[in-house]
């Protein structure tokens, strides 16, 4: 390449950039005008991809962290080849595009994951990594590699500063996961000005005291950044963290190096002044040069090239182990073998009490054998989150054979991390932590759902029940906030079987998937008795009806369940006939036609009381106006959990009494 | 003291707490056991504080960050002279007792601040250091310093690995915040094992990298650890980390340096053999030699000096000061000033539509110079959550007069710095960051319902009505989960005066309040033709009725109220008589008499249709079965907002056919 040739590449990516923000009349110029040296060094000499198979599994992965800068992404991938039309770019940020302000996987190809709640991309390309360095350690063998890839990506202060970046990255230090490869965008700016306002750490010295390779560069010196993307790539055993110094808007006379040219247009004049000041032309907009397209398209044969390569290396793979490259296959296309779910327990002796935490432990251990995808942890809570596969290794530091993660005291990490492993492809990750932290990872489950990533969280000690620990670990208001996510299915099950069942859906769902499940230990329904628990499939099913036309219908998830069905009891005694429903997940109930659903729940019957250890938020779409709810509008407390039951009022006594009142009849 | 005495009380510490744990039969002995030495060091020889009067205002604050070693803090407040009997001790984690699981503050007088959830106590420590600078600043003149006092904890590795407390080390290290002194228990162990097994990081490096002052000492060695907190109160630029290296469950013969004793009782033979290794007796349990508790108790006399000290110096301050001395007595009681809300903007003109957010910056701009205590600012995004005081200075390193906070891109320590001002006592923290991005600090705003501290979140974009930035920006679920949690107030003005009305609950209030202010522009609704905005304190208010009995309620928050007037105007012209209702508050609506609640919904008007641009979660409490509601359930798009607002259904015309449709007219 002459450094003409580079400087007109270079200012196609910074232009196309700027004009598409411009055209939108909103959007992120700086950031893309900043690092487009950067990423033409990282894209044209080092990232291995096709733009024409953007799921090939040996590819690179290329991660925006700094979401906002995405017309930098869509002008990569439209320059490089991939199916991403100019006029694409040119409706960035308007109804339908694939070019929305910030990049979602789904939309545009070549989008690894959905970007711009700052952190996250830098923590899911840890996952990335982490699946990549799972994958080879079982599948690479002597002469044979075939999963051989690094994850990029581009990172901006946001996402340094954010908690979720330092959990992953102490994470990725700890692992020695040098796939990584991140570039800093070290512009000095930030939203509300210089960095100097907030961030004056040394972030070269956080990043080594992690066990991360630092480099630093100037951000236009091209031989410098490709020098340092070589280094890193030759690095086997930390990831890296390449410093880039960088100059926000580089080029805009006026806004270069200011906090006005982050998140707003630069304006006609501007941009204008900015492509004068570069020597490129003002009009027309959206130029592309065609020595530059030229150029960036050399991306398309190389890509044709190296997944030919890659392919050969696979087939004289699959010749030589035949059976672990079908299981590659199946995995990496996301396909569940047959009889993954032969051994699911069956938890058939109702006669001993067991929490749905151990009960869902027995089942990942029954499972995990026959579903080598299947992978996972807990942000340090395995022992009380049921979460370790025994007879499997550690994942360590060297050490990625094993089945079992340790993730650390680090919730938001491992939500992104697990998002990471799923986007890779080939792994169904489970991640577990008590309910109540499900806060801590709030950010990570909802770019889950937002991406219908296939992930299972285990959230065990789910209410008041957990006992002594107090309010700070009881979830009161968590089921009702995991609700409230568009995308994400909560299980909530009744007992051992019915969590059986929960993981069966969980298993075979296609998106993200909570089941909250006991700390303490709960009656194992029998099923000779009761309807089969399968039927937890459906969201909300009859467990015992009535005698007749129902008075009441009571309706409980979880451990409180078994509390309707004592309150039932008593109900009996005093004369009222109550229908019991466990309504394990309201996402599967509210995808059953409206005939099964008005089975379970019959319009005509509207005396209906829900039973829940939590709050009331959400409830009354299934209980009415006319209907009640045994819930929790407080903080728990710290007592033994049957002193907790007996104050909360869930007990049978407690709760028919509440019917009786509902009935009019106290 | 002699060398007896100190083991004498130390083991005091440690036996009283491994007592309470066995005697509740649960809970976490290795921390105390491990940590007694230090915090014996820190509590006799350092700490000031009077014991009887627990909120003298210049104590040093003690945040036990670790929480799960509770019975640690309970020992010492108890041996010091606290009102915290013997008799709690052993009631340690039972119904009704002021020693629940985790230290929770309001409980046992000293606990400063609740924990539990990891991370938390570490940033929440960093707003008292805060807090403490910035009195200081002010209130301090030469020759009288009555702001005066350090911020101790004690951290775990759990601490360390949470994100949370990366991102207010790193704000702490900027702002060169050396009141802090946090004692770090290195005992290498974690849930899950050896914190080898995902926590390898070098911490002090890290620490250093964040211009922390860290030491490293042997939990033992009872002069180092002197040395150590000696040196870090010398310290005047940096906060401190001192590494103290000890052994978890020292003592126990079997168990210590195992994750074992972490969250277990140890059981009685484990126990008892502890005491006997110690030289302990092992019975009576619970044991408090006269010896060592006449020598804890020396703090009542000592922190009655040191107060009385201070008196003395504050009184001559106040002889000097009146006017500041008021002032700091004042906001320390946490009481309003006399006319703090006599400029609040009126908003008379309703010509010209309005953002909620600049309504809230103006809001902010008139109260805060009646207001000294309002302090706050943004995660990095003033200028979007008009958060600014303009014609305040930053603070910043070295800087501490201002008004304006930078917190950077950490929203999570955001939230916990707000949590530690309010509760450090003198000021009334407010933080911005966009809606969506509540998820990132939802553990530090749980811990603020919980401890009713009074704190005012200015959370804007509140819906797809920002637009273009798509839907990893887009809050849609976001009011329900805020709504979920028990103790926060959500308030979402419907117009410019409603957010007058808004700050006003939110600055009287007693715990936290969210505010939901839009992006885009609204109508300032005409308050002579509608009742005033004051109404907005009841939760919901009728805004407009209908001619005659209404065929039909329409209930809106924030931006859909001006989209419900004009469905009203469509019905209207269709022969449907339709009430409006502006529903800012959920919380201060429920908090009204039936009455009013009645007069507002009337039960026998069952057709009533909600408008709110997010999920239908919790809706239905207020629409009934029979009612309906204009929400969405699904993720966001990236497109202008009033393309948005088209494609979603809220306008007037496709909300009037949703009225209608419910009222079986179409």
């Amino acid at each position: 390449m002459t450094e003409n040739r580079d400087q007109l590449c270079i200012n196609t990516i910074r232009f196309l950039s700027a004009d598409g923000v411009e055209a939108a009349g909103c959007g992120h110029p700086g950031m893309p005008m900043g690092m487009a040296d950067a990423a033409y060094v990282l894209w044209t000499l080092f990232l291995k991809h096709n733009p024409h198979d953007p799921k090939w599994v040996d590819r690179d992965r290329f991660v925006l962290s700094a979401g906002h800068g995405s017309m930098l992404l869509y002008s990569l991938l439209y320059l490089t080849g991939y199916d991403l039309p100019l006029a694409e770019l040119q409706n960035f940020r308007q109804w339908g595009s694939k070019t929305p302000g910030h990049p979602e996987y789904g939309h545009a190809p070549g989008v690894e994951t959905t970007t711009g709640p700052l952190g996250q991309g830098f923590a899911t390309g840890v996952g990335m990594a982490l699946a990549t360095r799972l994958l080879a350690a079982r599948y690479n063998k002597p002469g044979h590699t075939i999963v051989d890839h690094k994850i990029y990506a581009i990172a901006s202060d946001g996402d340094l500063m954010e908690g979720v970046a330092s959990e992953a990255a102490s994470l990725a230090g700890h692992l020695g996961l040098s796939e990584i490869i991140y570039l800093y965008d070290d512009n000095h700016i930030s939203i509300e000005g210089s960095t100097d306002l907030a961030f004056t750490e040394d972030v070269a010295a956080r990043f080594r005291a992690y066990n991360w390779f630092v480099q630093e560069v100037d951000g236009y010196d091209l031989s410098a950044l490709a020098s340092a993307i070589r280094a890193a790539q030759a690095e086997g055993e930390r990831p890296s963290l390449i410093k880039v110094r960088t100059h926000i808007g580089y080029g805009a006379p006026n806004l270069q190096d200011t906090s006005a040219v982050h998140g707003a247009a630069m304006g006609e004049a501007e941009l204008n002044a900015a492509k004068q000041n570069l020597g490129w032309p003002v009009e027309p907009r959206f130029f592309v040069p065609d020595e530059a397209l030229s150029t960036f398209r050399e991306a398309v044969d190389a890509g044709a090239r190296a997944q030919a390569d890659w392919q050969a290396r696979f087939d004289a793979y699959a010749a030589a182990y035949p059976e672990l490259a079908a299981e590659f296959e199946l995995r990496m296309h996301g396909e569940l073998p047959a009889g993954w779910d032969a051994d699911l327990p069956a938890f058939a002796d109702a006669s001993k009490p067991l929490s749905t935490r151990k009960a869902s432990g027995a089942v990942l251990n029954a499972i995990s054998p026959n579903l080598p995808a299947l992978i996972g942890g807990s942000a340090d809570l395995a022992p009380s989150n049921n979460t370790r596969i025994s007879g499997q290794a550690d994942v360590n530091t060297g050490a990625f054979e094993g089945r079992n993660l340790h993730f650390g005291v680090r919730e938001h990490a491992m939500g992104a991390v697990m998002n990471g492993l799923a986007l890779h492809g080939g792994f169904i990750p489970y991640g577990g932590t008590f309910m109540v932290f499900s806060d801590y990872m709030r950010p990570a489950i909802r770019l889950a759902a937002l991406m219908r990533a296939h992930v299972v969280y285990v959230f065990t000690h789910d209410s008041i029940g957990l006992g002594e620990d107090g309010p700070t670990h009881q979830p009161v208001e968590h089921l009702a906030a995991l609700r409230a996510i568009p995308g994400l299915t909560v299980i909530r099950p009744a007992d051992a079987t019915e969590t059986v069942a929960a993981w069966q859906v969980a298993i075979e769902h296609d998106g993200p998937v909570a089941l909250a499940l006991t700390r303490q230990n709960i009656d194992i329904q029998d099923r000779t008795r009761f309807p089969p628990a399968a039927e937890l499939a459906k969201g909300a099913y009859v467990l015992v009806d009535a005698d007749g036309t129902p008075d009441l219908i009571l309706i409980a998830t979880g451990s409180e369940v078994e509390v309707a069905l004592a309150a039932r009891a008593v109900l009996a005694e005093q004369g009222v006939q109550a229908r019991v429903v466990s309504m394990p997940s309201w996402e599967l109930f509210e995808k059953q036609p409206q005939a099964y659903k008005d089975a379970v729940l019959p319009p005509q019957v509207t005396a209906r009381l829900a039973v829940e250890a939590g709050v009331r938020l959400g409830w009354d779409r299934y209980v009415g106006l006319q209907g009640g709810v045994v819930s929790i509008e407080r903080f728990g407390a710290s007592a033994p959990y049957k002193t907790l039951w007996q104050e909360f009022g869930f007990t049978g006594p407690a709760v028919a009494e509440q019917a009786m009142s509902l009935l009019g009849k106290v």
